[in-house]
């Protein structure tokens, strides 16, 4: 992976990343397509209407079904969707304990039981390399431990602890792997909750070891949003600037403003695409339900300064009616209109930064924010 | 509507029909967009990937909601829906039949509860062209009153009368009002269950009226295919030749082309949106259903000879993973795919009769069909 700063503004970063597969830009948010789809949508959507250049695979759901050996053999998640950028696929960890009846970590890894068919599977950092490796992800996230929030501090140091042991294990392997693996990237994630000790001890730790990018995990769980931009404040201080900084499963549009002005460079979040599939769009003047009555006559586009697909074409009252219908386009329409929100956001955010501009950005973006 | 027969072989025709909004080449395969949407695609879907020249609307669903006075403000359906080919719009009578829980027919029209708030409504021959100069639809079909199969005697009788009745009523009513209207045309539809007699005489009645084209209604409702092929050759015999015929709700890809062999120049049917729903893939081998474990690594497109979005994109493999996943962009691929069949098809069918060739076509048709 290549990896060059191309501007700073104060904690701000413009960055270029370049993977096997594509060149990305930052900040940059990745859309979520957990089981080799972004939900609504296809590969050529993603490339040739939306212009991602990287999205996200979940290592969980793909593992369970089709498995990814069944991938390997139709070349992979970039042979087996068809899509030709960056894909990143995280580890599972979350995915085990938020979707599993059944789910319980030890020392070597996680035990959990298919949400699918309540077959029981166990995923160590080895063997989440193994899956990551077939599925030939540009960037893959290691195993780490997550801890509910709130948690105990024990819990947050158990947690702690095992993300260390895992990560140190999960380099090693990866370190031996790389003669064939070469073109694969492999990011650490950092624990702690939101304790300053923790965090701190977890990013001096796993900083250390020759990851290619490093992300703050189990944030966006349910704290206080200032909680969170000060435990992302405090952490990105002690994380590399020569190396890619990713914040996991974040968030609003707020959230990116925020926490790309505290040095985050990489975002992902199923808000998009499940806000999308609810009627809420995400626009300049904020959010919106267009299920609401007030648009069944509306002849407007759902933002007029979007550019988007679906506000080039459609008017609110047709996109009221086809919600109202339960007509089964509307989630492309309200998915491609919110991910390019997203996707725009985050190169509205670039452009700021190369011109040296993103407090002045960081103003108007909430001040024309009239929509709660 | 201006209406030219380009050739016939034996029954079969060719025939071009040039409305306000574009040029059909028959025979023709509509697509349904029932609430002014055909499902899971959107408008550009049906003008740029799929190209085709006409789709339907249906008066019932698009009166209760969001309502043809809605629809007439925001432009009519070519303004609400941005599709710009030719929308024909049936006339609500089937639907106020099979979809609402209280429904009645009279003397002069059909009483129904809405199957979305219960509301009640009535619908009469004037009304009814009333909500389709709204909608502004390029082709209105006519209230009928449809006999379920089998009936009895008496009860065909019934509605064939009333349909000749209120066709008169509907022409009466578009000759007075065809000033402001010139640009809609009106299709009345023939009924008579699979009675030869009752045909006939629905036939022979509707067509000395001034009417832009013809319809046969009030078949493929449980009927054997063979008394459906029957009743519609026997039928086509009293239609005139210098008018479209159009065979409502039919049907299977054989339905298609027996049809088109007795002389019908217009189809269309739910079959192949709602069959791609389902799983199920019409292939010029036959059908298919994708959910199959057969699919699980079979790197192949659906059909080596269908040239569709999702043929030239998209491996069997990846299908049945979304199909599995319920994954929403399986219903868009799988509905692009087997609306690409059925309108090649249609246009495979019209080569054949320019060429002179519908026979040899017919029977390679059949040779090739493996799957059942």
């Amino acid at each position: 992976m290549e990896f060059h700063i191309d501007k700073t503004d104060a904690n701000a970063r413009a960055c270029t990343i370049k993977t096997a597969h594509s060149t990305i830009k930052t900040p940059v948010f990745m859309p979520v397509g957990t089981a080799g789809s972004v939900k609504s949508l296809d590969a050529y959507d993603m490339m040739e209407i939306l212009k991602a250049d990287i999205i996200l695979g979940n290592t969980y759901h793909l593992y369970l079904r089709p498995n990814d050996k069944v991938i390997k053999n139709l070349g992979g998640l970039h042979g087996f969707t068809k899509y030709n950028g960056s894909f990143l696929t995280d580890s599972g960890g979350f995915q085990a304990f938020s979707l599993s009846d059944i789910s319980k970590a030890d020392e070597n890894g996680v035990k959990f039981k298919s949400h699918i068919d309540g077959s029981m599977h166990y995923f160590t950092p080895q063997k989440t390399l193994d899956i990551e490796y077939n599925l030939n992800s540009d960037i893959m996230m290691v195993l780490d431990d997550l801890a509910e929030l709130p948690s105990t501090k024990e819990r947050v140091n158990l947690s702690v602890n095992r993300t260390i042991k895992w990560a140190k294990e999960s380099i090693e392997y990866h370190m031996r792997a790389k003669t064939k693996t070469a073109h694969q990237n492999i990011f650490a994630i950092i624990q702690g909750g939101t304790d300053r000790e923790f965090r701190k001890k977890c990013a001096l730790e796993l900083c250390q070891m020759p990851f290619d990018g490093f992300a703050i995990g189990g944030l966006s769980v349910g704290e206080e949003n200032t909680l969170m931009y000060d435990t992302v404040e405090f952490t990105t201080a002690f994380m590399p600037q020569n190396k890619p900084r990713y914040l996991m499963g974040v968030g609003t549009p707020e959230d990116l403003v925020e926490n790309v002005e505290r040095g985050v460079d990489m975002f992902d979040c199923v808000m998009p695409t499940r806000n999308a599939r609810n009627g809420t769009l995400f626009t300049s003047f904020g959010k919106i339900n267009i299920k609401g009555a007030g648009f069944i006559n509306d002849n407007e586009p759902i933002d007029k300064e979007c550019g988007c697909y679906t506000c080039k074409r459609y008017s609110r009252a047709y996109l009221n009616h086809l919600y109202r219908a339960r007509e089964l386009a509307f989630f492309r329409l309200a998915s491609l209109h919110n991910l390019h929100y997203y996707l725009t956001l985050a190169r509205q955010m670039r452009s700021a930064i190369l011109a040296g501009e993103f407090a002045k950005f960081k103003a108007e973006f909430y001040a024309k924010r009239v929509c709660k």
